[in-house]
């Protein structure tokens, strides 16, 4: 791979841009080693947008949501990033965001940058990956970035750790549905949008958010915002400039109280620590002496046979020991 | 200090099981090591129990509760054993459980045991010594745990990683007060019990009961156990019959399902990992090396100026050159 000119990405080159993303998501260690020289010269260039993470459960019309919320942001003058975090995806690189049938409108954009979930990895590294593609995606001059994931595993968690915003698409009706998001989720929403208020939908709809709206009001308080609940037609295209005055009005309000900045500072600092916590990890999962015991310690514990400290004791000695 | 004799645990004596804990609660590593051989020796006699974890913010009546709870499982002949997590006292020893002005009437009774938080360490080694000490209490035959904890900082989470059944404890009232619970504690409860359902607060709690419900209703849904509300008054001794039945509902329902038993063994081998990670974590917080240099890097990583990649690379660097 050729050294990579900085000066093509500052300039907006989407064939440069793709590149250093490659780069950024190799296992090589010497690309990884020139992915960090490059990230490290712009990260000067970086963090002048507004990052969005979008969640919600299959079905609920994520693709759509986002072709039409980016063909508004795009009429307003945006150029916007769409990664994705999908862990759950098998195929590598042909994951949820890599079916051209998906925002077809949206890909042809010049001022859209669309990059499917890095492949391989666990979440924890397959989130690295997007953190580093967002970090370039914004030296290239996108201004808005949406981070959509699926509600699978950890992965909300992880992307709304990584944004500035966080909203959980929803369908209209009960409860029901929601049985497929995750513990935990719907509570550090900064927004939750109903999605398919259309149609029959419409009347459900709003029943739906004023449910919500007294649910959230009763478990949600914040100093440093109030969460929103509200609706749309993702299909109609109805209700989107309101989600867009709520991220605008969040970014303002932040901004103006410090909150916005100080949750980036605390979001970087984080990742580093989780980074270290990984690359320390990582000597466990890399160690034959360790995992050719690890099952066997790890059913004694369940079994309680031995206690979890007694095991791991000897996984740290196994460690030691290699 | 001298050998301790597991036979006396056994047989319930106190003073010895009393000097267990204590050992388990040293610092020192051959006090660990001989904590260790005893707890090895322990462990088919411990899971006997049923452990209930119980969280809410101060004021919520927690003592009294616990108190008059606690007078309705002596009576139904249990022997109990009440644990404390806090780790927001500021006095070693002295923590909440160590009042003896709390629960007057229930550290008299022979068929209790009232044990304080231990003192000193993170959060971590704190939650670490009264997982132990919950497993002596088991082998020294105490067959209800209740494991008390504040709603401050992560102690709820590790609190409910330790239990069978974690219930929250709430005020009668609307949303407000819940401005002290963490994010995502209500997600985790089995149960919300509004307390203080007596004299001009039995309306209100009424009416919270049903408020939680549709809520509750809305936002948790779950294979193993549909979370329940309910209220009572700690003062005046009523509701707490139902709060019992609830309990042994839930141990009935998830031991037939095999859930109980899952949820142990999911608990042990977690510990178990969390014991792998945090001693991979004490290497970093003991290096002189990365200690003097943290500070730097972390401020450079929140300005921007690094990533936190270069970062967590010379953290990890700086650890293994010591």
């Amino acid at each position: 791979m050729p050294a990579l000119d900085t000066n093509s990405i500052l300039a907006g080159n989407r064939r440069a841009l793709a590149k250093a993303i490659t780069l950024t998501e190799s296992s090589l260690p010497a690309h990884r080693e020139e992915a960090q020289t490059l990230l490290e010269a712009l990260l000067p260039h970086t963090g002048k947008s507004i990052r969005i993470g979008i969640s919600g459960v299959p079905g609920v019309g994520k693709s759509t949501f986002i072709e039409s919320f980016g063909q508004l942001l795009l009429s307003a003058g945006h150029r916007l990033a769409v990664l994705a975090v999908d862990p759950s995806s098998p195929v590598a690189g042909g994951s949820i965001m890599g079916d051209k049938t998906r925002m077809e409108q949206l890909s042809l954009e010049e001022n859209v940058f669309i990059r499917p979930t890095p492949s391989g990895g666990t979440l924890g590294g397959v989130a690295q990956k997007t953190r580093e593609t967002m970090l370039l995606c914004e030296a290239a001059g996108y201004d808005v970035i949406i981070v959509e994931t699926v509600g699978v595993g950890q992965s909300e968690f992880q992307v709304a750790g990584m944004v500035d915003f966080f909203m959980l698409l929803m369908l209209p009706g009960g409860g029901d549905e929601l049985q497929g998001i995750k513990k935990g989720i719907v509570e550090i929403a900064d927004a939750l949008v109903i999605n398919k208020s259309d149609g029959e939908g419409a009347g459900i709809a709003a029943a739906t958010e004023s449910q919500y709206q007294s649910a959230f009001g009763l478990l949600r308080s914040e100093a440093h915002w109030t969460p929103v609940v509200t609706r749309c037609s993702a299909l109609e295209k109805t209700g989107l400039d309101e989600v867009w005055s709520i991220i605008k009005s969040y970014v303002t309000s932040t901004t103006e109280s410090g909150f916005f900045a100080h949750q980036r500072a605390t979001q970087n600092r984080q990742w580093m620590h989780q980074l270290v916590q990984s690359m320390l990890l990582r000597r466990l999962k890399e160690s034959a002496a360790v995992t050719a015991e690890l099952p066997k310690l790890e059913s004694e514990v369940e079994a309680q046979r031995i206690t979890p400290y007694t095991a791991a004791r000897r996984v740290i000695d196994l460690l030691n020991s290699a």
